[in-house]
């Protein structure tokens, strides 16, 4: 079973998983394109749905079959799990120091599509969609077990995201901690609310459509748009305008919203880039601190254009080459159907 | 020039540098192995002196001139730097929200030996410890400098931590701010000392020679280990056994034995794991906050054979495929001469 271990220095977790190290593609250097052979043995096509653990959710034709064809998205546990749903959380600490717990959790894949060929920018619109109430079904129906303090939702896209598989999918981790990472940023949060009275997305939004240079795009309802401090080139946020610090109060309809945005932009992106690699993650609060008014979700499409190199684990902080007011313009101007 | 700005919400900072984006590499795919041509072009090979910018400083024979050859070490300022050293620090807050400041800052080059094809794992003990003697004097410079806050010395080596040029070389950049991430690491530390009344770091040393499990090599007064979280495979840590906050602090003699358990430490990775990719990096104090008793410096080795993916980016939490303690045995039991 994986483990949590947590650095008492650093307060970092980390999960112990050799579970993982199974996976083919580990440790070796991997290949710039797919092969022929890869591509006919790849286990989220349609007709290979026993090469996967069985499905969790899928959205198929009425009277298909679990685990057979039919569907057009498909949930399935990550055959080599960071984290596994069995037992109960025990926290120990040894040597009264060092903390570990079992590495209880769940890791989900989200199989986006049975073609394996297509990617979010190019599929049709009633498609992404579907990724996007999945998404938001597994996140309502996880962040009910009490296990769980956080869900993440992410997509790596490209082989410098880090992805091993080329078929479109996305996954889920939740994790029975809230990680320092995140619990930095709500603090952050917090303290300029303490200060200002206003949650300091809310005002981020306000600042930038006021300022328009950095805006990608909005809708009704959702703002795409480069950070002022965008850590690479092009990456882009996505806020909905109105409060809210928990991504699955979304409604289904605001979901269709999402992915349209979503949709557009990683269209924009894919054009105009030529289909660069990127990650995507949801941030939202953590499952049982629902409804803050200091926190805001939102989503984060970091391009990977760029490597992770020595300057920025030991500081920090990115170097980008691109200004983001640019690189907004640039996207803003960039038409897709 | 560049550009350092915050982000309002997280409190992080980047650097915004176009002129990095005019190397060759950027935005590329970067070959898997240096061509000849690449080779015959490297700028850090002696004899090719004009092609970097003038030298700050160099271990080289008597009566050789500066920026010809007859050196063993050179130091030069990055050609594409992050931070460019020229002029006073401004900080400015646009609309009350958006911090940012010039790019102020010092960026520079330690070629590490007139040797293409070497590398620490491979170099004569000798010149390990003029590296790292050079390391020494350029942050006993670099840190009386009033403008800078962090002097950060680090490593890309291979492709996949970073590195754009095969000849062996590492890399400094000084800040004119703390970062985030760093004053993060600090705070940690600083309440531990005030729980407990002791450096957490001095308290895991203690911890890691009594258990001996995750111990790589031990020198009369150096410690190489797994830390109990490692983020990655064979993930290294170096601390010196006496409490020390701040690298500078350190004597010509104990360099040379710093240098002594880096090199080792290494050769067993380089030797045992047929030379990864990997980042070291060096944390010490803030330049102007001293010999503070519950920071305590250290050098962090993380191989690279795995790839940060939207996990890592979303919670800030490492998935690790091998057990530190494995780890530590296999590197303890490797011999290299």
């Amino acid at each position: 079973m994986p483990e949590l271990r947590q650095n008492p220095a650093t307060k970092e977790w980390v999960i112990i998983s050799t579970e993982r190290a199974r996976r083919p593609e580990e440790f070796g250097g991997q290949p710039c394109e797919e092969t022929p052979e890869q591509r006919a043995k790849c286990p989220f096509c349609p007709g290979k749905e026993n090469e996967t653990p069985g499905e969790i959710l899928a959205y198929r034709t009425y009277g298909s079959k679990p685990d057979t064809p039919g569907w057009w998205i498909r949930i399935v546990p990550n055959r080599y799990p960071a984290l596994t749903p069995q037992g109960e959380l025990t926290r120990v600490k040894a040597e009264d120091f060092f903390l570990y717990m079992n590495g209880l959790g769940e890791h989900e894949v989200i199989i986006e599509s049975p073609e394996h060929e297509q990617t979010i920018a190019t599929m049709e619109q009633k498609q992404v969609e579907e990724i996007f109430l999945a998404y938001r079904e597994r996140y309502l129906t996880l962040s009910q077990d009490p296990r769980f303090e956080m869900i993440i939702i992410f997509k790596n896209h490209g082989i410098n995201a880090g992805t091993s598989l080329r078929h479109p999918h996305s996954q889920l981790i939740a994790t029975p901690v809230t990680p320092l990472h995140i619990r930095h940023r709500i603090e952050e949060a917090m303290r300029y609310f303490d200060d200002n009275g206003h949650c300091v997305y809310c005002v981020m939004l306000e600042k930038e459509i006021r300022a328009q240079e950095r805006i990608v795009m909005e809708t009704d309802n959702f703002v795409a748009f480069e950070p002022f401090a965008s850590r690479s080139p092009f990456e882009t946020w996505v806020l909905p305008k109105k409060h809210d610090s928990t991504f699955d109060n979304i409604s289904p309809e605001r979901c269709k919203e999402l992915a349209y945005i979503m949709k557009q932009t990683l269209a924009k992106i894919y054009h105009s880039l030529n289909n660069p690699d990127f990650n995507y993650m949801i941030f939202s609060s953590p499952c049982h601190e629902r409804n803050l008014e200091y926190y805001h979700w939102h989503i984060q499409i970091l391009p990977r254009v760029t490597a992770v190199a020595g300057f920025e684990l030991g500081s920090g902080i990115y170097i980008n080459t691109v200004i983001p007011e640019t690189a907004a313009k640039f996207l803003r101007e960039t038409k897709v159907s």
